[in-house]
């Protein structure tokens, strides 16, 4: 008999149906048992006599195959239950599990939430970070998809970094040393002068030796670059209306939720303000005394910068543009002529989870950049290389992903938002 | 003034516009010139007199940025041109280019192709392969996405290989030696018993030493596997539907092309034949006399299999099944009693394109499968430890991004359905 998918059983009243999936609760009473089984379209409820499941021994997260008949039951939220007929347990869990999937996983520690992954992405909160996270994946691509971007793949394996060559991991390949790519930004301006807009969603990896709440080895990042822009306000416009789209699908979807997990809806961000970065020191200076901060950001000045927006715009979120050329890499195209770049970070409820901004586009402007830094134009041939083919104007950004998920759902560390993070003390599972 | 997308230019007669896009063709008669500039949106002719342009040199790849006014032009294709007003060129192209944007690629060679990749996909040819592999990328997860597959990201960097450890590159990570994974397979199984169906659109590495035409050492894998299924049967049930619906919409938007390229328009593949292992042993040595193959097939058997089933069906496509179990990793499902696997590959055109079958779904079996091949269940304790969460019967497949599209193109090289090959002797760029 072919399975019916939960979501399907309501059309089948009256009728025998095969159903399968996991006990997701169980409670036993006097003269019935109640099963809330589960599959990957929802939950039902199942009815039996202890007579019928009295040998079985049914547990809590047991893979089950069950026949029965459809009732419509008005007392149910859904409208019906399953006369339990026959059931199988088609494998058991163990009995020795650290937690189940009706648990409240607050209470479980993060390293061992990790080493049961499966387990723990079966209770509701942890299943709905993971789905939100394939949310904002499929819905960067879609948005972009309609904005004539091009979905590209690029290579991981690089003979060199793309920023000269710190928190590279080393592979050896065959004979010679090779890296993991730190960012697809090299292929991702080659991208512009093959299709004009091109997106790549990918791995990226720093040898980072922190492990801190907002740091990992290996993250996913949704990389976008595109031709022809005037500036890195065309960049932030595209942001503004690509976040705009995306949160507006999460609140649809995860509405009720994000707002008891974080404290609020998502913002609409074409509403975000974009500061100056000279005119951030000043807003952190007059709000919070701060005098500290010189050619970039540090975490709590991203917290309170968005403080300060919230307050002001109700919107917990700021573009800062402006930063000081000297601490961005050799490729930033100059903001005017007293050494700020055309770089912008996307601060969101505290924590940056964008950086973007608008390249050099010329030969001579990228040599005479990397000379400026020490740097042997040389040892960049290949990719200067590209830059003779005819390359537009162009910027680009990129998100992270874990870093948007946990923002998005109010989490505090980046890891509840990877499914099998990597930093210096993990790589497993 | 903001730009236009040339697919817009025709809604703007005549206004005045501008145009910002790479010099497509370039054609100076005695009185008048024409210049084709192509945009992410498509092509459009601009006409000007000798002297409008006579000081710029223009060339073909040159990026410029254009006013013009819109005319009505009944004998040109689109019903319209674009007078030019005025042209700038942001930035030239090199006059050293070894081909450019109107060159046949096909008498390019493939290492000057890949040396100078955006300038190749500039072409129609070349471009047309990643346009089609990027609505490949899409129909997957769109046809995943509706039939409730949820997609994951896992990670690229593991502490072992999951089916014994050759043909792995070594990571230095930190203080230990890591690995780059050569397939999600663990993760795609966990994934089962967390969401119980799962999609992983992602790269995978092999050390592969031999340079073919079908290898590369990093590429770019399809993955899927779903729970609570009856046999292999039914996720090749799923790849017929899935590879039909692709089908159908590149059949839609690039049939003629794909017809001219490779012979033939996409095929139904809801109507694939499967065939046992020992069935095609039978039909190889009828139909080409071959005796020589034991455990599995060669590139040659492949390709005359898909000769027979084009000869019989009309369609050159075969799924194999029943491979010999010994010849398959440890965690395949066994096939009956003598020795066959629950392991299928897809041919298509004459090249396997897809793996995939039914896997062993309970703790007990995999050690015992283990220990048969001579491995220690202990090394694979963080794998066997999902199977105590409540892992239903499960299954799935991996298809070849490239190999895909090559196939799908009538491609020779697997190369050339790839942006930035990777191979022993190709780490750039």
């Amino acid at each position: 008999m072919k399975r019916t998918f939960v979501e399907r059983a309501g059309d089948m009243i009256g009728k025998e149906i095969r159903l399968v999936g996991w006990v997701f609760r169980y409670r036993a009473l006097a003269k019935t048992v109640f099963i809330v089984l589960r599959d990957c379209t929802g939950t039902v409820q199942i009815v039996a006599s202890p007579e019928q499941v009295a040998s079985l021994g049914i547990k809590l997260d047991d893979v089950v195959d069950i026949r029965g008949r459809v009732r419509a039951e008005p007392r149910s939220k859904s409208g019906f239950e399953i006369d339990l007929m026959e059931a199988i347990i088609t494998n058991a869990s163990s009995h020795d599990l650290p937690f189940n999937s009706s648990s409240d996983i607050s209470q479980v520690g993060i390293e061992v939430v990790l080493d049961h992954r499966p387990l723990s992405i079966r209770t509701d909160s942890v299943q709905e970070i993971f789905q939100v996270q394939a949310s904002i994946l499929e819905g960067f691509r879609s948005y972009l998809r309609k904005n004539r971007f091009t979905e590209i793949v690029t290579s991981k394996i690089v003979a060199s970094g793309t920023e000269g060559g710190t928190n590279l991991f080393q592979i050896k390949y065959f004979e010679r040393t090779a890296y993991l790519a730190q960012s697809p930004q090299f292929y991702k301006e080659h991208g512009v002068a093959a299709f004009e807009r091109v997106f790549e969603t990918a791995h990226v990896y720093r040898a980072e030796p922190h492990a801190t709440s907002r740091h990992l080895t290996e993250y996913y990042s949704l990389d976008l670059e595109m031709g022809f822009i005037d500036g890195p306000e065309d960049v932030m416009t595209l942001e503004r209306n690509l976040l705009s789209e995306i949160f507006e699908d999460l609140n649809k979807r995860f509405g009720d939720s994000i707002k008891k997990r974080s404290g609020d809806f998502l913002p609409d961000m074409t509403k975000t303000p974009t500061w100056e970065f000279a005119e951030c020191m000043e807003r952190l200076k007059k709000s919070f005394g701060r005098t500290d901060l010189v050619d970039d950001l540090d975490p709590q000045g991203e917290r309170q910068l968005c403080e300060i927006a919230q307050k002001e715009f109700g919107n917990p979120s700021v573009f800062v543009i402006g930063f000081p050329l000297n601490a961005r890499p050799f490729y930033t195209h100059p903001r005017g002529d007293k050494g700020a770049a055309q770089s912008f970070d996307l601060l969101f409820r505290g924590l940056e989870i964008t950086t973007g901004g608008q390249r050099l586009h010329t030969r001579a402007a990228l040599e005479q950049a990397l000379r400026a830094k020490g740097m042997d134009p040389k040892a960049f041939e290949g990719h200067l290389r590209m830059f003779d083919l005819g390359m537009p104007p162009h910027g680009g950004l990129a998100i992270g992903l874990e870093r948007l998920t946990g923002q998005v759902l109010g989490l505090t560390n980046v890891r509840e938002a990877t499914m099998y993070p990597r930093d210096r003390n993990r790589v497993e599972p």
